[in-house]
């Protein structure tokens, strides 16, 4: 089966390398993914992995976002202010020669001044899943988890403002690391506990103001009492840190009126939207394939699609 | 010069064992360190570092407070619950025979349910405390810096309630092992920043409800914009958990007008008493040598002083 196709898309994080071919109309007829991040290219560094993972792929033009166009990637970004939108974004772009007579165009990310934060790659997942979702366009808050989980504030159909909170990566330190996970069985192979992630819910949300570092060493406490397993202390935990995500939202007045969209890890997103639902808010909405999607739009609002011409492609799989 | 003593005191902890030696009054006319925490313990174990801690020491008999009493200590010693005093933590005492014919008594740690909370040893210093500074005993906030920070609660000469705070622990971590110590210089040799450090304390009060989990990303957007220097980095990360301390104590309502004291670390008490006075708190009273007097103070209110026979003792050196 062929297809006319126009656009690459590449999602570069720290850990990953996403490719995605576009046809004339948007839709992804292949995809291909690396253990490629930026922290463990390839040898042959940015321009190897760009080779190889769009391999045998028409010479289209290519757009990317994520961690690529950081200080540690391919090209150095300048920053976008919020409030941004995909013009915003799309402007801030900049090009480069992946290799001979091939442009790569690569995204900025977002930063916010006060209190100082930054993104890059999740504000295309935002951009993508608004142009999928357009009635989100008007207000939605946005919440990407992981190793360093978003909630940005759309209004107006602009990513107006953000926060970032280092959920994933304090859990894993606290797991491999501290006394608290220290002596928990190896691996942990058995099901979700949703009890022990609700009680750590629970206690995270009774904290009100104090939050999860006043709480943080009651793991322990109730491992000594007996009152909590060595099973029970991950997922515990996981209430406990993903509960803060939502104490800390609910505390700069995210409201709860705003519906909350969720972009990520399915697994993930289920705990998210049980912490949701436990602490007071509709439940969320789950928005696949937003990243693809993101690349594409800034792609087309770049004017780079208009002028782009279509090349055929025969190795479409779907 | 020779005194007559009569009681050995160990402060046995994670990391390290003190010994001291008593007079017949309390002063201490001989001590040791040595760095056989109940993790570091030499061949042969507890008894083992007894044996060489106390070697041509009388033969007296012997307290001691400290993670010794924990699950993996020397012998297992029951919580005693808060609210509670020298007598009831005296009571709560277990005997064991360090040696042929040597009792050696060890004191319990305090638990509070709700939320849960343990501590062992601190107790043991803050009663030490409150009979060198009597004056503390109608109310004051006791506070003990350190891998596992605890503020405590002194109300009619009881310790009625505490917390928690696992500072120490999590600076380490996020300097070690987190994205925000990536990169920095290998030592820190450099001098104390205070206005580094100031900047954290900051940064954490006005994130106000939302702690410094809201916030402790800005370190590395602060450094991305140019705005924070690498070197930096520890005093700055130092305030903002410091800062979270205080910040916690204040949404839980420890009072500004309870006296704050300081047991600890000279170095750390120093940026206790800075981040005290930006939370608007009185200068807090620096307490040295209260795990020496609060030994003494358990054996004295367990009425082992009274039996316990005076040992001539030659090895005096101040």
């Amino acid at each position: 089966m062929s297809a006319d196709v126009r656009l690459i898309g590449l999602d570069w994080g720290t850990s990953s390398l996403r490719a995605y071919l576009y046809d004339a109309s948007g839709i992804v007829v292949a995809s291909r993914q690396r253990a490629w991040g930026i922290r463990h290219l390839p040898e042959g560094g940015f321009t190897a992995a760009w080779q190889a993972i769009t391999k045998d792929w028409p010479a289209c033009v290519a757009v990317a976002a994520g961690m690529v166009g950081s200080r540690q990637g391919w090209r150095e970004v300048p920053y976008v202010d919020v409030p941004a939108d995909a013009a915003s974004i799309a402007q801030g772009m900049l090009r480069i020669e992946a290799q001979a007579g091939r442009e790569l165009w690569i995204a900025p990310g977002l930063c916010r001044k006060q209190p100082a934060d930054v993104m890059r790659g999740e504000e295309t997942q935002i951009i993508g899943a608004l142009a999928l979702h357009p009635d989100y366009q008007a207000n939605a808050c946005f919440v990407l988890p992981g190793t360093h989980s978003k909630w940005a504030t759309v209004l107006d159909g602009r990513i107006a403002a953000f926060d970032t909170v280092m959920t994933g990566e304090l859990y894993a330190l606290l797991m491999k690391h501290s006394i608290l996970g220290a002596g928990l069985p190896a691996e942990t192979t058995q099901p979700f506990s949703q009890h022990a992630f609700l009680r750590g819910l629970h206690t995270v949300k009774e904290s009100r103001e104090q939050g999860v570092f006043s709480r943080l060493f009651s793991t322990r406490a109730l491992m000594l009492a007996g009152e909590l397993s060595a099973e029970e202390v991950p997922d515990f935990l996981s209430g406990l840190m993903i509960g803060e995500e939502f104490r800390i939202a609910r505390a700069r007045d995210h409201g709860r009126e705003t519906p909350l969209c969720l972009i990520g890890d399915a697994s993930l997103c289920q705990r998210y939207i049980v912490a949701a639902t436990h602490f007071g808010y509709a439940e969320p909405t789950v928005i696949d394939d937003a990243a693809a999607q993101g690349l594409w739009q800034l792609a087309s609002t770049a004017g780079l699609l208009a002028q782009a011409p279509l090349h055929s492609y025969s190795g479409v799989t779907a």
